[in-house]
């Protein structure tokens, strides 16, 4: 007994002298960053003078030197910019989508807003008789003569009643992504899309659509769920409602734009790179605070915190703030393909584009069981500060072009219950950024980085 | 070896049965509040329509009898109203501090706040020297003839490097609480105290003051943090500075007013009762949404989703709505002394008090470590819906009455992080109450209610 007892007492020895000055670090990371960070009057910046940044958009170009400036700022040891050609898809701000000729409304405008990549309707506009359709399934069973010629509804609502709001988004996201295509086969001439979100109300949320090769494009707008629910009550009553649609995008020439990229060199491992990143781009609604600003400058923080903390990374330390997630993903694959190209070897890549809001755990997505029981095991660390949820799933779109690398992708997890509501709108602004969400987000991921870094 | 694993599997098939099934009515807890509940309208209601609801004012009464209706709309066994005597602090808005004569402002008003209970100064105002005084501590050492005469500023802040507030508010609690009567032993002619809060903004945040038996009641006013920091430099720069400070609030004879209290009686154990509640009353600024609109409404929710899911308690489920937790706990003390009038037992009491934010866990207050222990078990239930916080802890301010009875005190917890921006101040509104983070905390309530009915 005695024997067991002295082998109990010293793992238990060196197991609180290996975790103390870890759990020391980590708190000196979140009191330091709840206390000094200028992470949230950067995010202020961000978002209040520069704005909103779609591709091909002065402010996006703006973002891109303030972010850069930043890093020279905050002395990291190298900064540039890698250039991506990106998609531009342009919006003007009129679209109209109205009931026109009802016995009942006359003409009634509805809240609405173009989805992204999608064609105009010219300045004439186009007419036709609406038919709702309760999303993607039904479509495709719904008889090819009855969608001939007019305008589809597709009115799928989010599931409100799950507590992952991810799950519902994805049983919905074809609807939004794919409607349009599958609408045209069936001879549509345009597609009007039920706003993805939990919330009734009166903002219409943007987001991309794809045209599939062959098939003919037709005009893609989204209405507020608020005018969804009119909308289809509406045709209750009457069944042969026509709507007036006139949509102002258009995608032109490809325009030269560039992923920001910062670096803390390894002492030891120089070669290999843990990755911070978020997205620098966002919609031309609202000022992309929580999408993804918030992610960003999270991302640059974590570098600042680390050097600010006088932490030297045995890993180089990246932080890659990627163009264009919205519209192509062409920042995260371009990045992709030149780490292939210079063969720089990325072990670990963590990216935070689920807004800036209270951070509740990490999604990770590995192959590796032992990499990742390793990082559950680290659960212990960041338990005192209210973080629990380590699993597996999809850690970012930009990250993912990396995957087949042998690479351990990561997403901060946070807490998205209020999310829905705001995302691809006019709603997400500064405003509903919380300064100490942000912050206990930038201090969990700066923990997980240097942990990751030390084991 | 065979029969261990039997043995093993038996308990383990057990279990299975035996969770699958409050699984399975939590799952329908959870999914009915967030599609069908009303609790959002209902708060908008109070919030919207009533507005703040402090003692003696016609919103409190409004208040008092639309959720007595609502009670018995829903259906309960039966709704009554206990009587309580509250006292009757009012306040008009016109408060003024100002900086006065100063060589380089000359006249500067500040944004402030009286303290609940503070006595007025009259329409003549006072004017007097002020001097910084960093806390309580600090006070207690101060020397009387620096004091004497002088209008005391209490500036001590919060910690805002602390991960959870409630440990940051405690520290400084005392400042608002006791510092006007501990000014006052030392000759000082008023009080003003930094608001506490971890943000820094316009704001002032009210709350209550208590006067020592036998000590000169002087007046009590907060100002925002930005002003308390303008404050603070202004007098290194100007160390005789001197502000003039005019409030009209003044406590009027007791009122009557109600607790509002509803039953569903249960089938096994009717005279047992499982308390859930939260106070009616708010300060006279915002619209007492998080603080405690959300509690009560949530409270509500959980009979009335018992109800609706057909859910037949074993024990009596009561829920109560104190009126006066702001100003003298009077109606949580009131219920606690009917029910030892009455011999009637609570034998667990759940309180909303941390506002309608995400619900993250419960504190839980008992000294019965086996109930405890119980109640931890429960945790796997809770974790589908991201609730991981068992903690032992104050349950709320109304439950504690009640304590000496063997009851077990538990208190719905909530991410803190956005409520000190916030509480007591005008920012406590409708809109910054999210409609599915209030909805979760009812199911959360809800849950726990029906795991402790059964077991």
């Amino acid at each position: 007994m005695k024997s067991l007892f002295v082998i109990i007492l010293v793992v238990i020895n060196t197991y609180n002298v290996f975790s103390q000055s870890d759990e020391k670090i980590l708190a000196n990371i979140y009191q330091m960053t709840l206390k000094n960070s200028p992470i949230y009057e950067n995010l202020r910046y961000l978002t209040k003078k520069i704005g909103n940044r779609i591709n091909g958009s002065p402010q996006l170009a703006a973002a891109i030197e303030f972010t850069r400036q930043l890093m020279i700022e905050y002395q990291f040891d190298s900064v540039y910019l890698q250039p991506v050609m990106v998609p531009n898809w342009t919006r003007e701000k009129n679209e109209i989508v109205k009931i026109i000729n009802s016995p009942s409304l006359g003409n009634q405008s509805l809240n609405c807003i173009a989805l992204g990549n999608s064609i105009g309707t010219g300045d004439e506009g186009l007419v036709g008789e609406v038919i709702e359709i309760n999303g993607m399934d039904e479509l495709k069973k719904t008889d090819k003569n009855l969608v001939n010629g007019k305008i589809v509804f597709l009115n799928q609502t989010l599931d409100n009643s799950l507590i992952n709001i991810l799950e519902g988004y994805s049983k919905v996201f074809n609807q939004r992504t794919l409607g349009a295509s599958q609408a045209s086969i069936k001879g549509a001439k345009a597609v009007i899309i039920r706003s993805i979100t939990t919330g009734i109300d009166d903002s219409p949320h943007t987001g991309n659509i794809f045209y599939e090769d062959g098939v003919k494009k037709i005009p893609a707008v989204t209405i507020s769920t608020k005018d969804a629910d009119m909308l289809s009550k509406h045709l209750k009553r009457e069944p042969k409602t026509t709507i007036y649609l006139e949509l102002h995008c258009r995608t032109l020439a490809n325009v030269l734009s560039y992923n920001v990229i910062g670096e803390i060199k390894g002492n030891q491992f120089p070669d290999e790179i843990i990755l911070v990143g978020g997205h620098i781009d966002s919609w031309d609604v609202g000022e992309g605070a929580h999408d993804d600003g918030a992610g960003c400058l999270q991302a640059v923080e974590v570098l600042r915190s680390i050097k600010v903390l006088n932490i030297q990374p045995k890993h180089t330390l990246r932080v890659v703030l990627w163009v264009d997630e919205e519209n192509s993903v062409s920042g995260g694959k371009a990045y992709a393909e030149k780490c292939q190209q210079n063969k720089s070897k990325n072990i670990a890549a963590l990216e935070s584009d689920f807004g800036g809001f209270l951070p509740i755990g990490f999604y990770i997505d590995t192959d590796n069981e032992v990499a990742l029981s390793k990082i559950i095991s680290w659960k212990r660390y960041f338990e005192p500060y209210q973080i629990f949820q380590f699993s597996k799933g999809d850690a970012g779109v930009d990250v993912y072009p990396l995957k087949n690398d042998g690479i351990l992708l990561m997403g901060l997890m946070t807490n998205l219950q209020r999310y829905s509501t705001l995302h691809h709108s006019d709603k997400d602004v500064f405003e509903e950024v919380d300064k100490r969400e942000l912050e206990l987000g930038a201090a969990t991921m700066t923990s997980m980085v240097y942990l990751f870094d030390k084991y």
